[in-house]
């Protein structure tokens, strides 16, 4: 994957609060960025969590399973670059990824952090999976610029 | 303030995820670790939070102020204790006092941290401050071995 | 994987900082609280990090990559257990699996998490793979109920 | 205190994992967002820390006592500036005033946090307190609108 491929980039500097005594960031504040990025990840396809999803479509969506890999650490004070996109839109599942790059004070030459997170579209009530609404899958297509691999329904 | 003075002891090990680059505890965490013994104390006088005190008072309970002397650093994998009580019932205040000392791998000779926090009562809707409950009064001269301060009402 | 497969298993209670606004554990603290389950492996096999590893082998060892599967959510003061095993030595990595159960106050009839962490042993001066240590392997034999898969050397 | 008086602004946007069920930033993690405006201050004045400050001074710098008040809360999503200032050049202490308002999507008509932090020069060998460095405050001078306190020596 490269960073062509990446609609969505969410930039933010390393607190001194994250990095911990081998002066790296600890392992679970990766996923705090990458939450941070989905969030912009919904604004930008217009559903601005959790009133755009929650409203819309009285469902809610849920983490379901997140892999990252940790190929390079990131310091503090570093400015990273978080990239998202959608890479499959499943039956009521959607599966993101994220590639984190460092830009300051020198580029990193690859992703320092690379994940895949699964989301589940699910009823909040009976917490059961529901299926993905039509309308999300509009808008993640009109914004992607690599389509997202559709499961058949 | 002496240890004994305390019944309301919570205990807790260090994280390596709470210690920053200087190789102490992140000045923020200690607030957390305070908090943490707060639920104690609710639990202890039998309000655990949120549902005993909301529930019984239909108010609801927010931190006005925070003071906090750092007087000596935790390090990874400290075993603390978070001393907690209350000093003051005002009007519709409350004013906890709250001390950490470290027990292992060595007691320190003072505590690391003091701090004292006010709480204020307040009706949930309006966000306005309402009376100390007469029973959560009860319950805290009833608990304490020290009696906190009561401002004349 | 059943409960009693593990040896090490690591108690906490949810902390309210802990828990967002979908009233859930946020997904990146379970790291956390896998990091302090694994601080107690380390711990139990004789090698408490950082020193009885970095000390005895002159290595370090670095966070891979993490799987984790979120299968039901944790609440505000649950009371949890981590338990951690090691499943696989490699050549110089070494893979751990976690099972996060809820014990209080409702035990929990399946994991709320798995997870699959591989670390790596590494040089800290070249950040290069180093063998994992004999002691290491000899350490996590003797302590495992289920022998750890070991890959051919 | 009024906006005006501050030079250092340091912006930032609410995460979902600093929000608590309360729906509001949860307490401690205010002392993290004012910990990043303050990196933005060393910056500002040419003390970029941790190596701006110890390798010009041989000397760290400490948090001795922090004092929060809580006016307002700010939510998910809220943008909110961080003001910074110098408001006291003691012998070896320094204290710092911040405040904290949103900007967004609403501007707070009052700050949200008002806050008052004493850092410590001191010899990082001895912990003993060493008097401020000369360069520094000439640093902090230069730099703020408001001339700071300072005390007879």
């Amino acid at each position: 994957m490269a960073k062509q491929d990446y609609n969505c980039a969410h930039r933010l500097r390393v607190r001194w609060a994250e990095v911990d005594m081998q002066q790296v960031v600890f392992n679970g504040h990766y996923l705090t960025y990458i939450d941070t990025a989905l969030a912009d990840y919904w604004r930008a396809i217009g559903l601005a969590y959790p009133q755009g999803y929650v409203d819309s479509y009285a469902n809610d969506i849920f983490l379901r399973k997140a892999t990252v890999e940790y190929l390079g650490p990131a310091h503090y004070d570093d400015q990273l670059c978080v990239y998202c996109r959608t890479s499959r839109l499943g039956g009521s599942s959607m599966t993101l990824l994220f590639e984190i790059w460092r830009e300051q004070p020198d580029p990193s030459p690859a992703p320092l952090i690379t994940a895949e997170l699964v989301y589940v579209n699910a009823d909040p009530q009976t917490m059961q999976a529901a299926p993905l609404p039509a309308d999300l899958r509009a808008r993640v297509r009109g914004y992607e610029r690599l389509q997202a691999i559709e499961a058949p329904r």
